[in-house]
């Protein structure tokens, strides 16, 4: 392999430690102390190379390695280095190490490429913090301007143009890190997957084809409180009764798509709760993911005449459907996952063509470039929690991959 | 009739101003300035009769009136006079005032009976202050003891022994208060319905045949946590999805007995409880109730057997079932709802001979002694709320039939 798989684990090492919550997983919000000492780890390592750091205007930390023709766009590669609160070592920054791992590849071996090459580490995709995902990509694409910044606030109150400021950062210039999209070639990042398809399958690599659209509905079902031992069956108007036999369909309605398409209700609460009072009120949330909007709708439509069939049986109850996300999906560069499967196969790696099921960067930067994005197996399947794991030596295939890409990519001479 | 509007009126009017939340419903725990006041009201009422007022060793409220044949068992009549947290003015008050206007129209007639006639106001049927349902009649026939009002303790941790203590009584004599089956003919209890169906079927009056029994209920569904985007459908140990399964059919369960048998779920609770994570754990709980135990049984069985089918075809799943209450129906005397219905077509009014779906002093009372409830409706079916309401002439009617029934059981010469 070109590329050094102790430098790997080192740069894993290192930036675990920038971390607010040791011995409880990883806790890295943006615009902290944590923040800050992985953008001096990453200054220190790219000080060695020839490359231009720069930080954008949404605090991103960028490195443009020049390219021979320098007008060309760039080749942008990297991910985020938040995380989520107690999350784990490899969400995001394995991403980040793949691009720092590939520049000191680059320039150990003395490589020149036509097109220049952007490493990129983005700020604040968890949303954390401030509760305002995939910013880094979003501040990139132009969908981020400073009256957001005012209204993004974190737990104790802070706006995201007050944290920008404490941080030195001027959050009025925000609609500077906007990118013109002709001076991007393309957007490579490397994720771990998350989920437990590529061990379960025993696949070195997951090729990403889609990522998935993404629908949370809020449904809220009404009806009356009555007494539970005094209310006969037939005169109830009980929101549970009619919540559970429309959750009861909804895996139903996700597997009959059978194209991967998800559906989950991962929350519910009843008004007034009591083990004797027949329920008011259920509030439950749908999420619903398919690499195709027109699964997403059918599931959705068919949630929907269900709850209509069983409401219109009872006058005392309603229902109402607040729609929370409505995300296309995006689909990857099919140039770019060819050289993927076409290096994969000369490596010898296993790879599986797959769904990414989560958002990530790479589905912001879809809307500015061609974009390629490549899994890492994710031990257990099990990501933001302290137990998230990734095998060195499984990273590190995912980091020559894309290594292989960019020099066919990038034209070297 | 015999008995006297206004006075009904004037004393539920009355009871409702000795209230800890006034504007906000009726609230009035046991041994409390409220609870005084009751009692102080009350006694000042008997004391204008040749009746003997005193207290039980568990803070209920008595007043015997002489029998011919004082030798002889007497025929208790009452209700309780605490209430719920916000509660209404009629759940307990309306019973006692049953035995306060019958005493009256006893006097005013000049009546005696063969058969002694006690009256009492009992504390703490709710549970509101210390958890300690039914405790009045618990207390009477023996099933309270001093550890337990050691161990019952309000929401500021004041144990019910300390509230003894501090309301001028000795928690240790609290085993006194049980009563000889064998002085007692018979217990005979007003209470308002809590539910619908008199005034949905346009009845007068409801004579219960049966107190239902009630099983609690916990169930536990343990799976695992996953990311809702990444983890496809059929590598999930959903916990929400196969209780929103078992769920869906507990209604129908009841309904299939077709013997009035309820059950609700009326609280869930999903870990970790949120939109985007496959949840691991959902507890909920199961109310039912049935005039007939073998109903009880039947629905908690087959809710068992979907639990098992489902469970066994995940292995990453298990569950968990903890009966929390399982009280057995009580069945009312015959004898007395006979004298009812006589009455009641006597007095031309109409009724509806009906399970109580809630738990009463009758029922515990059934332990010691032959007993009778009779219901009056309630105003759209609601109790334990500020809007709880009975037409005063509705309880006058329930008043009017016990009353007569008194004359018969306690055998006017």
């Amino acid at each position: 392999m070109d590329t050094n798989l102790e430098r790997i684990r080192n740069d894993i090492e290192a930036l675990s430690k920038f971390n607010a919550t040791p011995g409880k997983g990883l806790t890295r919000f943006s615009l902290t102390p944590e923040d800050r000492q992985v953008r001096d780890y990453l200054k220190k390592e790219l000080s060695h190379m020839d490359v231009k750091v720069y930080e954008d205007s949404a605090g991103s930390l960028f490195a443009r390695r020049n390219g021979l023709n320098d007008d060309l766009p760039t080749i942008m590669i990297g991910s985020h280095f938040d995380s989520v609160k107690n999350g784990g070592n490899f969400d995001g920054p394995a991403g980040v190490v793949m691009a720092l791992e590939i520049f000191r590849t680059l320039d150990d071996k003395e490589i020149s490429t036509k097109y220049p090459i952007e490493f990129v580490a983005m700020i604040e995709e968890e949303g954390g913090r401030f509760g305002a995902g995939v910013f880094g990509s979003r501040a990139m694409a132009g969908m981020v301007d400073y009256e957001q910044l005012k209204n993004n606030k974190d737990a104790d109150g802070i706006s995201m143009a007050k944290a920008f400021e404490d941080f030195g950062m001027n959050p009025k210039k925000i609609e500077e890190a906007k990118r013109d999209p002709s001076t991007i070639k393309a957007f490579i990042e490397l994720h771990i997957e998350q989920g437990p398809v590529l061990e379960s399958n025993q696949k070195d690599i997951g090729i990403v084809n889609y990522i998935v659209g993404i629908n949370h509905l809020d449904i809220t079902i009404s009806g009356r409180s009555d007494h539970a031992g005094t209310t006969p069956m037939d005169m109830r108007a009980d929101a549970m009764s009619i919540a559970s036999k429309v959750i009861s369909k909804i895996d139903v309605y996700a597997i009959a798509e059978k194209n991967g398409t998800v559906a989950t209700v991962g929350s519910i609460d009843v008004k007034p709760g009591a083990t004797n009072i027949v329920p008011e009120k259920v509030k439950f949330t749908v999420d619903i993911r398919s690499k195709e909007y027109k699964s997403i709708g059918r599931v959705k439509d068919k949630i929907l005449k269900d709850l209509q069939i069983l409401i219109d049986t009872n006058e005392a109850m309603s229902f109402n459907i607040d729609t929370m996300l409505d995300i296309h999906p995006v689909e990857m560069s099919e140039e770019i996952n060819d050289y993927f499967k076409e290096k994969s196969e000369v490596e010898n790696y296993t790879y599986e063509i797959m769904t990414s099921g989560a958002g990530h960067d790479a589905m912001i930067m879809g809307s500015l470039t061609d974009v390629g994005l490549i899994f890492v197996p994710s031990k257990n399947g099990r990501s933001h929690c302290p137990e998230e794991w990734t095998d060195y030596e499984d990273l590190q295939k995912g980091i020559e991959i894309i290594y292989k890409t960019i020099l066919e990519l990038g034209e070297v001479e």
